[in-house]
């Protein structure tokens, strides 16, 4: 067995056996190696921005980690952005990076780069496997550090000649530690600050289903208030499902939702602060003369400890749960409230929702809370560029399901390419490209800052149009059918047709111009 | 004026007067600005992959850098890529990472990553720039790294409230300092070694006309032999210049090319190795016995080294140039060799070749050797992805001058997005695509280094069909006018009008399936 062959087969038998793919020369022996190990389902992308995020919405979907196969410094370089959001979402990821041999190293060839240094701006593990002999070791801590809880990303640089000599083995990776529980001390501490000047601040965990009814049962019983992160990676939402909003992108809705705050508690989530800097203002949210209390850190066991606090705090109570009721469907002009009604209308049973619709996707909670449950996957780390190939990976982890990809047009020409691994695997994903011909987040932002000088040459530096990107042809160029929308029927009518076929389609829901 | 403003006045008053952009909320005061300094050219691209590159191009045609502007760390990932090709072909580049506001560091909002470790991996410099006093200052020593000889990249960090703070002054760079010239002793020691078993491997300034033309005296005079570096990253050939043979990428051809070589005279170039190690084979090209000196290093004078070495050694010599010949018209099957020869038919006057053909390029140096006389851009550092960038970026360089862009179709893929700021500016590039439905050059690899399994799982992930790319589609989607060509006459009459039509064009190429 060469050192290819025993990675394969300690990732299989590890438990990882979906690997997102853009190999070069150095990874040529991983690609043999696949027909040897069959189990291994190989997804080959077209660029690695989206091979890390695919990997990134496989694992927030499965709960357990994909390989990547990147090459060389360039190729994790472009595998970085949506690295970035995986580390943000604290995603199980076993990054596998190829290199030159080792032999080879000294050469500076012109491939050669830092890579380690690429490696540790993202990841929570980095190791280079020098021996062939360790390699299946090396890939069994790989997959073991990528599972720490809640899950990192944990980088595996594997040389090319520890790949094709022969002398490898298979290591099985020490079992996944389950989350630390936190004492019933700290949670009687925290029953006791409870009450409608108390808000719950959820994420991680806690805003899966068993977190959320947990957290909605002390809601109802002791008027706290809860929220959750701005960008959760995964929320479980829907009807029948308590309804928890998210705390808000722009700074003064975020300060008003936690107006009046004077014990705010941590559960499984950072603080909040705002997502950018802005002229005299200051960047932290928490209202001031409140006090920050820490019920989980992201690396203990949120679920638990909530239903810790609701037997203690409100074991009677009954919380308070969205109704099964959707928005009728809009008719005329198509517009984003018009959008998201559609989508809240017609959203199908067990969807998985890829939210990157920025600016696009502000009356999407509202139209979709009384949808058939569903769950929510967003743009973590604010790295553009990540919803569809997110919904590449969550379509691979979750076959039997439909994946709505709502995605920005200015944010999917980042990853654009992830339409031809759509096309290629046949996934089941029906995206709507938010079209409104602009960075439109960005002119909102430029009056923010104070520095909106309605000048000529900065609007055209935030305007998509001219040449318009025509993501029909787009999405036809890369084999998935696509249409285009411009009333609210069209959109209806386009986005159901698309729901009731297999495979990939794209709908270019044409806006008002921001 | 503000600090935005004075980085961008810096700039300009430094000669940096093209800004490839693409901005987020922290680079909004630098987009404001670009209002109140009307000099600086601001070209947007919808990747950043495309900004780095199209920076690349820029700094190889004029010698003098452009800036980019990225968005914090997954921006300044999304550029790594090209930035490592701009490190490779010592490209004198001004990278301009906006960050987050000083007093939002602390705070790990959802964007904040190790920009300083990522840039270090492809910098020659960097600087954050911490007050806006001194960003002016800041900025002009960027521009005096950047063009330290033969340049480099140099990247400076713009903390948002550096930029929105007023109290920023304009700096003037300190003048480029000129290559080093080597002492005439050294000159006379390599002097003594000319003849049959020498050669001399030109890199660098070595490859642009003045250099070639006296290396190809000393040829002429000595017997010397000429080799040039496997991927310059300007060079200039066709009718009336010498014509070099660069080292053919595969080992086994590189090594025949330096057969018998017993005196190896490095000029402006490293030592020849292996583009990537392959089992059982030294990574090293050099031949056993054969003693490696050094005339000029990269950091050095390499035209006048050759020079006072032409002048010492075959003061009379006339060099051997490339007469005037171009390839008859090709007919029938479009295949890489009619390819090649289309181009050479029809090659304009001062022509910009941007060569990312891969393996489909083979045929090109000889069918266009005796073309009007261009420059060939080439793949430096091997992260493909390259080429339609740095067209962008040559075009806007030389706007007088047509770009031809022969490109890969599996590389294309990577930075696509560069053909609507092609459109969007009007560019006058002609891309070629070469279609072969592959990645052709891994098949190739996957045979090189041993793995060549036959297995159908492997092969699946080097093929490019299913579904076809359509590049027609594509290009026309981001509004480049395409047509497609089946044969060697189609391919003749759409490359001819493509040239004679202002603006940007693209040919897809369908070739052999590889």
């Amino acid at each position: 067995m060469n050192g290819a062959q025993a990675v394969i087969r300690t990732l299989v038998d590890g438990g990882v056996d979906v690997c997102f793919a853009n190999p070069g020369t150095s990874e040529m022996h991983f690609v043999a190696a696949l027909d040897d190990v069959p189990e291994m389902r190989a997804v080959l992308t077209l660029f690695e921005g989206v091979a890390t995020g695919a990997a990134d919405g496989y694992a927030r979907m499965t709960g357990s980690p994909a390989a990547t196969l990147l090459h060389l410094g360039p190729g994790l370089g472009n595998g970085i952005a949506n690295l970035h959001n995986a580390r943000r979402a604290r995603t199980p990821l076993v990054n596998v990076v190829g290199d030159h041999a080792l032999t080879h190293k000294g050469l500076d060839a012109p491939l050669e780069s830092d890579i380690d240094a690429l490696a540790g701006t993202v990841s929570g593990w980095v190791r280079r496997s020098l021996a062939t002999s360790q390699v299946g070791a090396d890939t069994a801590d790989a997959i073991a550090a990528a599972r720490e809880w809640p899950g990192q990303v944990a980088t595996l640089v594997l040389p090319a000649d520890v790949s094709w000599t022969e002398g490898g083995s298979v290591s099985l990776p020490r079992g996944p530690r389950s989350a630390p529980r936190v004492p019933d001390s700290e949670v009687e501490v925290i029953a006791g600050l409870l009450g409608p000047s108390t808000m719950l601040f959820l994420g991680g965990d806690a805003v899966l289903e068993p977190g959320l009814r947990a957290a909605a049962q002390v809601a109802a019983g002791t008027g706290t208030r809860l929220l959750s992160q701005r960008s959760p990676a995964r929320m479980q939402r829907g009807a029948g499902l308590p309804d928890v909003l998210k705390l808000p992108y722009p700074p003064e809705g975020a300060r008003k939702q936690l107006d009046g705050v004077q014990h705010l508690v941590l559960v499984g989530a950072a603080e909040p602060v705002a997502f950018f800097g802005y002229p005299g203002m200051d960047g932290r949210l928490v209202p001031e003369g409140c006090t920050v209390h820490v019920l989980t850190t992201p690396g203990e066991d949120g679920v638990a400890a909530l239903q810790a606090l609701a037997q203690l705090a409100a074991p009677d109570a009954v919380p308070q749960l969205a109704e099964a009721r959707r928005p009728d469907l809009p008719t005329g002009e198509l517009d984003i409230q018009a959008m998201a009604e559609v989508v809240g209308a017609l959203l199908p049973e067990r969807a998985i929702v890829v939210d990157e619709a920025l600016t696009s996707g502000y009356f999407l909670p509202m139209a979709t809370v009384g949808a058939p449950a569903h769950d929510w996957l967003t743009l973590t780390g604010g790295a553009i560029g990540q919803g569809m190939p997110v919904a590449v990976g969550a379509a691979v982890a979750c076959p039997d399901r439909p994946v709505i990809s709502l995605q920005a047009d200015g944010s999917a020409m980042y990853t654009i390419q992830a339409l031809w691994t759509q096309a290629r695997e046949g996934l089941d994903v029906t995206t709507v490209i938010c079209d409104n011909s602009a960075y439109a987040i960005l002119a909102g932002e430029l009056e923010s800052v104070g520095a909106a000088s309605g000048g000529e040459r900065a609007g055209k530096l935030l305007d998509l149009g001219g040449p318009a990107l025509d993501f029909v042809a787009l999405a036809t160029g890369m084999g998935v059918p696509a249409t285009r929308a411009r009333t609210a029927e069209e959109l209806a009518e386009q986005f159901r047709a698309a729901l009731t076929e297999p495979g990939p389609h794209l709908i270019d829901a044409v806006l008002p111009r921001s």
